[in-house]
């Protein structure tokens, strides 16, 4: 190819939309035309992408036209739908809805860990993995080349986010609903004072709520099933071991994890330090005598996963426990979903 | 004895004291005098308890006189100089720090698991557990009756309050401070907003934070190192394997925990889950596809420990995964005291 190539982004003007045109601004710009896609009732807005308005047109077979990428962030029923129809045009899809995810012919990339992957596509779609997933991919990867990696169990804190901005604006109102209030004393119920729970289950400000996405089988969230069966396909370990406990947060952005991880060989606790140290995408932050250690707010709006609390069982000498934080709408969703993009232009480029 | 025995409270204006006193209201009445005993800065206060107004007196050898029973919520170096004072008088102490926990002379009492080991207090002391540890024993010891418990490995979600009064008192003003705020999106900070982060290490509005208590060795914090130890002796289990990462949420009262319970013998979900429902001290809230599990705000108030999202793993027979909450100020804390007091009181009246 000898011009750049030409990117669509689907779902421009979602909450994961909104931080891709900043990131697509400011990273280094590989593309020709940048064309923004949604759903016709928000075709017509203007807006700014590298640094230039950008009108939005609707979601057809025709807004595919001359584009050679496009980037799906887009409800699991759009994806199944457009992705294909996108495909069929020779576009190459990478999408970050749950629709393709599991699918053998479509590989699912986290560029610091399986980039190569990214080149067997037969249908001509990329997924781009569950955001709780992606929070701890890079350091568990990192940690999986050193010492092989047996068994996971992850408790996550997950941000309102992660739910859309249908989940950010409830959980705004709520906290106004609530600030001045006594809830959470011993006498006073936050049903009480929250009319509208969004897109949760139950009420978010001051709670927490242990669940996200659908029932599954046996009493498992659809959510918990994606941290099993995505990091397994990511890591290429289709029989690791994984229990994972999906929680809402009243955070606004970036997920947390709690995960203990067993390993096939002894860990050490500075050897698996210097290892997350090291590891791409991964900043270590562990100091807690000096007050070190990742929250939700010191990540926001930045680009890598952060990781602190690295502890060695005290009962098992093959197991780590770590805390790790990462933004759900940038590495957890558009940051991936654009380094997948850019692994494609390379290639095409090349 | 063949009158009721007198009670001391000693911490009675804390945030402890305060659930304590509205509990001894509303329980059944075994006590004789109750004397409210707090810090020379607090006596002279009048507080209400048995719909009585009480003053509150200094700390003091003398404020013991006459007293058969003695519940301390008060600084471990305060339990630490004055239980002891108090058991040289004959009181019973029972003590809600952590400065006798693990002591070999000391019993460490949930009454619905272990209450004969209450009977044996050779310094004439009992301890209370800790809150974190507290809200799910009740549940994992009649598990562990069943299965035989191996190995937990535990993520907490720590209310505000377990911190005391300060917690609450700091984590309200930051609600308010950023209740109308950007923070959370891509570009604002919570540091630049929050003034204040009262007793905890970081901001806790709209954040979650890794740490509690203080720094014991290898990148442990001390209460992580009570869940495990705290457990252990509990459950008459010295060799069982815990790890913990205990992490603050902004909720008020009421801590959650997601817990990986690992047993000697093959378990099912159905089973599991008619344990929990007849387990004393436990109410069984299990059915997320009709918008059933436990929260912090549904069990704040309450007396009993919540537990739902009970699910058989996936990739182990023998481990289960669940949900836990509780009131950690009621069961996690005063309850469990009061609970243990009363059964002094049986003792010492039979």
């Amino acid at each position: 190819m000898s011009r750049k190539p030409n990117l669509a982004v689907v779902g421009a003007t979602g909450a994961v939309g909104t931080v891709m045109l900043g990131l697509l601004s400011s990273r280094e710009d590989v593309w020709g035309e940048i064309r923004l896609i949604a759903s016709p009732r928000s075709a017509g807005r203007r807006l700014t992408v590298r640094g230039e308005e950008v009108e939005v047109v609707a979601l057809s077979e025709e807004a595919f036209d001359g584009i050679d990428v496009a980037m799906f962030d887009a409800p699991d029923e759009v994806s199944a739908q457009w992705a294909p129809i996108a495909a069929a045009k020779g576009v190459v899809v990478v999408d970050n809805s749950g629709a393709f995810r599991m699918d053998p012919d479509v590989p699912l990339v986290v560029p610091e860990v399986n980039a190569p992957a990214a080149r067997f596509r037969p249908r001509g779609i990329i997924a781009n993995p569950n955001c709780t997933t992606l929070t701890m991919m890079c350091g568990l990867a990192a940690l999986h080349a050193e010492y092989g990696l047996r068994e996971l169990v992850v408790a996550s804190y997950q941000a309102a986010s992660g739910a859309g901005q249908s989940g950010v604006d409830a959980l705004r109102d709520q906290l106004k609903q609530v600030a001045g209030t006594g809830v959470g004393e011993q006498t006073c119920d936050l049903r009480a004072v929250i009319t509208d729970n969004g897109p949760f289950p139950a009420p978010l400000a001051l709670n927490a709520v242990p669940w996200a996405g659908s029932a599954a089988a046996d009493g498992w969230s659809s959510e918990e099933l994606k941290v099993r069966n995505e990091s397994r396909k990511i890591l290429g370990l289709p029989d690791l071991k994984v229990s994972a406990t999906c929680v809402r947060i009243p955070v606004i952005t970036a997920h947390s994890l709690a995960v203990h991880a067993v390993f096939e060989r002894e860990v050490s606790q500075e050897h698996a330090q210097d290892i997350l140290r090291e590891a791409p995408g991964v900043v270590l932050y562990d100091n807690p005598a000096a007050g070190e250690f990742p929250t939700p707010n010191d990540v926001v709006g930045t680009d890598p996963t952060w990781v602190g609390r690295v502890r060695r069982s005290l009962d098992d000498p093959n197991a780590l426990d770590l805390f790790l934080c990462g933004d759900n709408l940038r590495k957890g969703a558009a940051l991936n979903t654009a380094q997948i993009a850019e692994l494609v232009a390379a290639e095409l480029g090349g």
